[in-house]
C-alpha cells in the first residue's frame, strides 16, 4: 500500500520506548495529540500518520541516544524538519518517535576561504543566508518552503537556482549521520572533490531518513555576485517558451533562473500581486555575475527569445522591481489558491528531458482540461522540471478522483519520456508506486538491497521511497 | 595487505570459468601470458598481478553472460577499459576474468537538444570529443590519459577542467551496470535533475568496479564556448599563487582552467617544450565563455593576481600559443622522466581545502627535500588538489623506501587538514591503509555493509577498495 499501511505497529516496543525517552528527556518529549499530529504530513491530501512521540534533540549525541533506544526496541524513527515535504516523508505508518531536529539550529562554521560551512540539519535555508550575507556569500538552494537544510539534503532539494548552481546533491560536501545502530559517520572530507571509496555523501542525500539521520551538513557556498539582475519576457505558446529555454542552455548562457508561467499562473499573479505582465506564457529570468556580464547576458537572451516570438522583454532596472518580480513568482502558489478559494493545492513534480518540456508541459494542459481539472503550470524550466498545481475541492469526491487520475497519468507519461516522476519533492509516500515503473525492479531491488544491510530491521523511517 | 595477498585463489572455480568463457568467447577469450600482464596493473610501482583470462565483450548481454559464469564459480571479475588507472584498479589478486570493454567502443546516441549523450564503456574521453566536434559540443573531464570513459566513470575521474565543469560525478546522469548476480540495472531516467530514490548513479561512479561493471553511461555534454583563451602568469612564490587561486575562487571568476606549477616542473617544462618561462611558480588558465566575457575574465584576473606579486602576466593571442602552453602542461609527465632520465614516476594525487592549498604544497616541497627525493609538482589549484610526483630510481632500495615514507608522510598530511588521500584517482589497492583513516572505522563500515549486500561472494574486483 502506499500510505504504507501494510506495516505493522510494534505495540510493546513502542511503549518501552515512549517510557525510556520520556525519562531521559523529561520535557523535550512530547505525546500531546497536537504536537504528534503536527509532526506527520500535514501539507497535502496525504492522510496524517501520527507518530507515537516527539523527541527535541540538541545534538548529534541525544540523536545516537534516541536511535539506541529505538534500535533496541526496533521501533521507526522518523527526523523531522520543518514539516515542509509534499510527499508525506514525515508521516509515521507504523507509529514510532519523530525526531525534531529544529533545535539543532546552530551554524557551526563558516570557512568564507574555502567557500563552505558546516551546519546542524535544523537551520533553515533563509536563516543560513541572513547568517551568511555580511560575509558576501550565500547558498543558492530554494525550495518554495523556508526548509530545512537537514530536510533539503533528506529530499534532494533544489529550486529557482538549479540551473545555475546544481541541486543538493551537487552542494552538500559531506554529511554527518547517526546510522540505524546508533554508529555515527561521517561521508567525506572537506576537499572539494574525492574519490576516496563509494560516495556515501550522495547516498545520504536523498535517502529521506532511511539509512540514517543527518546531524551535520557541509555545504558549499556561493560568493554574493557583484550584478544581478532579473528579466520577464512573454511568449505566444508554451512551445515557443519552451524553444527559448533549449537554445539558453545550448547557448551555454549561464542563466541563474529560468522559469516559466503558464497563462493561468500569469493571471493569478497578476489578480494576486497586482501586476499587468501580459496574459500568456511568461520566462521569468535572473543573470548573476560582472555588471559587464550580466549586461551581455541579457542582451543575448533578448536576441534568442526574439527568435522564437518572444516579447514585451524587458529587464528589471532597480531592486525594487526585481523583488517585486521574484516576490510575484514566489507568491505564486498563493494566487493559485486564492483563484479557487476553499481548495487544497496538489503539487505534482515531473521533470523530462528538455527536449521534450513543451511537448510534456502542452499534453498535462490539455489532459487537465480534458479532465475538467483545474491545474495551472510552473516550470523550472532550464532543468525541464515542472509543477501542475491541482487546486481541488476535497469535498468533491469526483474530482478528486479525476485529480487522481491526472496525477498517475502525469508521472507516466515523464517516465515514458525518459523523465522522473520526481524532480526534486522526492519518493516519500506519494511517488511510491512509480519508483519502480521509472527504474525497474532490478534497480529498486538495488535500493532495497542497500536498506536492508544499512537498517536490517527497518526502524529508519520505514514505509518511504521502497516498496513493502 | 595492501597489495590483496590475503585473498585466496579459488582454483576450482577458475579452472572451470575458463573452461565456459573459452567454448563461449573462443577467440575473443585469451589466456596467454603477455596479454594477461598487459591486463594487470603496469603504470606504477604496484606490482602486476595478472588475471586468469580475458574477454574482449561486445555487448552488455556478453558481460552478463561473462558475470554470470563467474558467479556460479565464484570467480573474481575484473574491468578493464585502457589500463591508465594509477593505483592497481585492474590488478587480479586472487586471479579471476579480466573483462576488457575496448571493443565496446560505440556512441549509441548524442542529443544535443538536451545537451547529453549515451556511450559505451569503452569509448575514450578523445574518442567522445572527435565524435561530438561537429555538433559543436565536447565533453569536459580530462585525466592526463585518453581514459575509456567506463574507466572513468567507475574511479570518479576529473582532471583539469574540474574547477568549472566538475568530476565525474557531476558529469554522469545515469548508468547502466551488470550487478554481481548478472543483473543489468540502468541507474537514472535522462532528466537533468531527479529525487527518484538513492543516487545509485552515484554510487556507481567511483565505486572502482567492486559493485558491478558499467556497460553505458549517460553524460551531460556542453557547448563549445563561443571564445577560449589562456594565459600565464608567474608568481614569486607558491603562497603567493595560491593567494591568487583562492581569490579566484572567491571571485567567483568562472575559470574553466587554473593549473598550477612548480619550479621544478617549470624547468622541465622549458627544456623538453623548448618554452622560455620565467623560472618559477607558475599558473596556466583557461578562460570560456563569450568573447567580451573572457576578455574581462583576464583582465579579473590579471588584477587579482598584480596583488599577490604575480607577473608576467600573458594572454595568449593565437590558437597556436595556446595548445603550445596547453601541450606543454600536458607533456608536463614527460618532461619530468626526462629530467631524471630511467627513473620511473610515482604520481600522488592529495586534495586538501584550498585555504591550506599553499601549506600543503610548501610542506610537500620541503618534506620532498628533507628525504632527499626529487618530486615536482602539478596543481589542479582550484579545486586544491595537486600531484606531487615523486622520480624514483627504482633500483635504489633506500630510494625506494624514502619514497614510500613521503607518500604516507603526504597522504597523512592532507587528511589531517580535512582534505583526501585523493582527489581523482581513486583508492584501488595504493591507497587502501588511507581510507579508514580519512573516514573512520564506522564510514568504512557502511562502505563494506554496501559491499556485501551487493555483492555477497564478493566477486566484483575483490581487494580494492575496502579492508580484507
Amino acid at each position: 500500500m502506499a500510505d504504507g499501511s501494510a506495516l505493522m505497529r510494534n505495540e510493546d516496543g513502542i511503549a518501552a520506548a515512549l517510557g525510556v525517552l520520556k525519562q531521559q528527556f523529561g520535557e523535550r518529549f512530547q505525546t500531546g495529540e497536537a504536537i504528534r499530529e503536527q509532526h506527520g504530513h500535514t501539507t497535502t491530501w496525504i492522510a496524517n500518520q501520527m507518530p507515537d512521540g516527539v523527541v527535541f534533540a540538541q545534538s548529534t549525541e541525544e540523536v545516537a541516544e534516541i536511535v539506541k533506544v529505538c534500535a533496541t526496541h526496533k521501533v521507526p524513527i522518523i527526523a523531522f524538519g520543518t514539516g515542509t515535504s509534499l510527499e508525506g516523508h514525515v508521516n509515521a505508518p507504523a507509529g514510532g518517535i519523530s525526531i525534531d531536529v529544529s533545535q539543532m539550529d546552530k551554524v557551526l562554521e563558516v570557512n568564507s576561504g574555502d567557500l563552505d560551512c558546516r551546519v546542524q540539519p535544523g537551520v533553515t535555508r533563509e536563516a543560513l543566508n541572513t547568517h551568511l550575507r555580511d560575509q558576501g556569500l550565500f547558498f543558492p538552494i530554494d525550495p518554495g518552503a523556508n526548509a530545512s537544510l537537514g530536510g533539503m539534503t533528506a529530499t534532494r532539494a533544489s529550486g529557482t537556482n538549479a540551473v545555475r548552481y546544481g541541486t543538493m546533491k551537487d552542494n552538500v560536501l559531506s554529511v554527518e549521520a547517526v546510522m540505524a545502530d546508533g554508529t555515527v559517520i561521517r561521508t567525506s572530507s572537506r576537499a572539494r572533490k574525492s574519490s576516496a571509496g563509494y560516495d556515501l555523501t550522495r547516498l545520504m542525500v536523498g535517502s529521506e531518513g532511511t539509512l540514517g539521520i543527518i546531524t551535520e551538513i557541509t555545504l558549499r557556498l556561493q560568493g554574493i555576485p557583484e550584478a544581478i539582475s532579473a528579466a520577464r519576457c512573454s511568449f505566444p505558446s508554451v512551445e515557443a517558451a519552451s524553444k527559448t529555454v533549449m537554445a539558453v542552455i545550448q547557448y551555454g548562457l549561464p542563466v541563474a533562473r529560468i522559469e516559466l508561467l503558464d497563462t493561468q499562473v500569469v493571471r493569478g499573479v497578476n489578480a494576486y500581486s497586482k501586476l499587468h505582465l501580459p496574459e500568456g506564457p511568461l520566462l521569468l529570468l535572473e543573470f548573476h555575475g560582472s555588471e559587464a556580464s550580466v549586461e551581455e547576458q541579457a542582451e543575448t537572451f533578448g536576441m534568442l527569445a526574439a527568435e522564437d516570438g518572444g516579447s514585451g522583454f524587458e529587464k528589471t532596472a532597480t531592486l525594487e522591481e526585481r523583488n517585486k518580480l521574484w516576490q510575484a513568482r514566489h507568491d505564486a502558489y498563493w494566487a493559485m489558491l486564492a483563484m479557487r478559494p476553499g481548495c487544497k493545492a496538489v503539487t505534482t513534480d515531473v521533470c523530462v528531458p528538455i527536449s521534450r518540456l513543451a511537448e510534456a508541459v502542452t499534453t498535462a494542459q490539455a489532459k487537465a482540461e480534458e479532465l475538467n481539472l483545474f491545474a495551472p503550470i510552473v516550470g523550472h524550466a532550464g532543468d525541464g522540471n515542472f509543477h501542475a498545481s491541482l487546486l481541488i475541492d476535497m469535498d468533491d469526491e469526483a474530482e478528486t478522483e479525476r485529480a487522481k487520475v491526472f496525477v498517475s497519468w502525469l508521472n507516466d507519461m515523464a517516465i515514458s519520456m525518459d523523465g522522473t516522476c520526481t524532480g526534486e519533492h522526492g519518493i516519500g509516500q506519494g511517488k511510491r508506486p512509480y519508483l519502480v515503473k521509472e527504474l525497474g525492479a532490478g534497480t529498486v531491488n538495488v535500493m532495497s538491497a542497500i536498506k536492508s544491510a544499512l537498517d536490517p530491521d527497518n526502524i529508519m523511517n520505514p514505509g518511504k521511497i521502497l516498496p513493502l
